[in-house]
């Protein structure tokens, strides 16, 4: 027996035929007969309010776009195990050769939070199978950004997520072709932290550290 | 010394900040107030002509989205290794509660096109070092798909997007907690696969294993 | 000294140009250089509520568009006045050689609301300069669709709109040089009635002179 | 016998239903329980490139809109004929108490061209029935700003639509409840010109009579 799709999946497929595929038909056969060609690999996470190509008004072909639990970028490991990060990485820099990798965090990340929750010892995220472990490739630089022992949470959650997307940035220059990529001018990093509350998108100086608002 | 955000980049946020922003700043404020509580999780690929939200025009908060290459789920593996789609699963499935899981694969698959050609000898995609062990996840069902050594390369890619995702809802099953929803009436699996060409959207009856276009 | 632009409409231009126009670049210099060639001609309402291409989706050139009050189409009268829906069917019909002339009315029309109310003696639209006078384009078809002497106003208020359209038809087929379009099998005339509060579109059949919902 | 609604209109409405209508139900439902409240009369051509709605990319309720050729507004003259612009004037400002009225030009306008080749002779467009008196409305203006006795063309044909609409906002200030509410404060006029070819928008300083491009 077959499951009938979501009426909301099925609807909101026919408006994007009726409305922007009917507009944009030519392109997608283009894309389709040529291949993709993105200029950015965007790295975010899989929350349902913060969808990049919502944020940066994509059109199809601009970015690929891995998605996973607090936008997170393990270190370069490889070994026999299943990477999907890495493999979407080693796809986007090897094979597509984009020109800019951007790590894109956002306020209210519910991976940060539990991981956050679990320092503090109000949960024990431990309980679970996946999310938990996956959470410690934050943990170097976001255990240094808990300063305030939860005095301020939502202090701590903000520092915890932009602290985790220069932990990601550092994790990808250990990816030895990426960084080489780096190196001839091939490639730029960047990180930016989009706050869903009030739509702020801020950019990351990594020459401070400092995240700064793009003026509208 | 910080690099420049790509101004296209730049310019897609201040085009979503002056027009879709304001039209649903309150939604946003409210889902920042709330929290996330999408119905369904979606499992698409990285590709940048396949952006879940924009085929399905969906809202925000309305899908969570884990975006890997090929859209592949591994299978159960609970144990020290990062597994960046199976923490997406448990925060879905456990924490987020969604009723609906989504595997959305497409055509013109950069992965399951390395995938076919290193079957047939054409590449060896052993050279890199991610992709390749990445996408033995599908190779149980994709193997299978192979029917005809080659001699049509769209059949055999088609055939082999669509077994990846018949493995991928496979592997779904294989999470313990998972499947006890699915079991309880509480979940539903679905597969999905777009043609980029044509915009088609193709739904896989799991009775019968066949894909229909779903119609307009 | 010289005014602002108010801030809503600066703000909605800066989005259509980063958004829309950014997208559509292309044709819009291409409608620009070869000049528009509009297949209908779309004769609405002024109202805020119902703007022809949002409802219709329409793209750049595709539609010319005549608004005024209550959608009407005053009879044929070439004089030394100004009749400038009269210009704009003679520029769309005899210039751009429409195909299709749609007469777009809606629910809460204001016009016929003030029309309405007056027959009832509610209020005198008399006391306006312009506004009265113009309405009275549609008096021959609305002072019979008034049916029920105000006991349903509701009921009254749609068979007015509804009657109005029709009107609008007829007066149309007073111009000689469209009727003769028509009569040649070119030209297409067409009614319909949206509803704002549910978005029903409802369509003219002539034959019997009743509106009915189209499917979705 | 009925006609058939032109396929493109139905495709376009079923995408607006499942898109933006399903987006904006309930402030559509507001909408027509409240009624509108719009803050600007938008006085624009009929031209099929140029809709307001998307230029500002409006949201429903926001802006009255009349619509006819070379977006003209005719001198004050209550009699018994019909006046289409003057009773949406009289609507906008004396029941809706707009707060901004905008007369919207544009390049490349067909009525303006018409009648800038009348000027040289090219052609007559006294041979029709309403457009060559219509455009009378402008010729107060724009016969001084034909200088170059068509050596420029272009230059001409832009001189001649902004020529326009200085007449347009002059003929606006011989309404005398209109006036009343410029007076008191109540009510700003604005010149807008928009170039089809690069989206550029021109705002008009009364002061000095010219136009500047809004920045982005």
């Amino acid at each position: 027996m077959s499951a009938e799709l979501p009426p909301r999946l099925a609807e909101g497929y026919r408006g994007f035929r009726h409305t922007r595929f009917r507009r944009e038909r030519d392109h997608y056969a283009r894309l389709a007969e040529a291949g993709q060609q993105p200029d950015t690999l965007m790295i975010a996470c899989v929350d349902s309010r913060v969808a990049p190509e919502v944020v940066f008004d994509a059109d199809p072909g601009e970015m690929i776009v891995v998605r996973n639990v607090a936008n997170l970028v393990p270190p370069y490991q490889p070994d026999a195990n299943y990477h999907g990060t890495s493999a979407a990485i080693e796809f986007a820099v090897r094979q597509l050769k984009v020109r800019h990798i951007v790590v894109c965090g956002h306020a209210s990340c519910g991976g940060i939070n539990a991981f956050r929750q679990n320092h503090l010892g109000d949960v024990d995220i431990r309980d679970g199978d996946f999310v938990a472990r996956w959470m410690e490739i934050a943990a170097p630089a976001t255990r240094l950004a808990l300063t305030c022992d939860g005095v301020d949470p939502l202090q701590d959650q903000t520092a915890m997520e932009r602290a985790a997307i220069r932990q990601s940035l550092a994790n990808l220059r250990t990816f030895p072709w990426l960084a080489a990529r780096e190196a001839a001018g091939d490639l730029t990093l960047h990180g930016l932290w989009f706050d869903v509350a009030d739509g702020t998108l801020c950019v990351l100086d990594e020459a401070s550290g400092n995240f700064a608002a793009l003026a509208d």
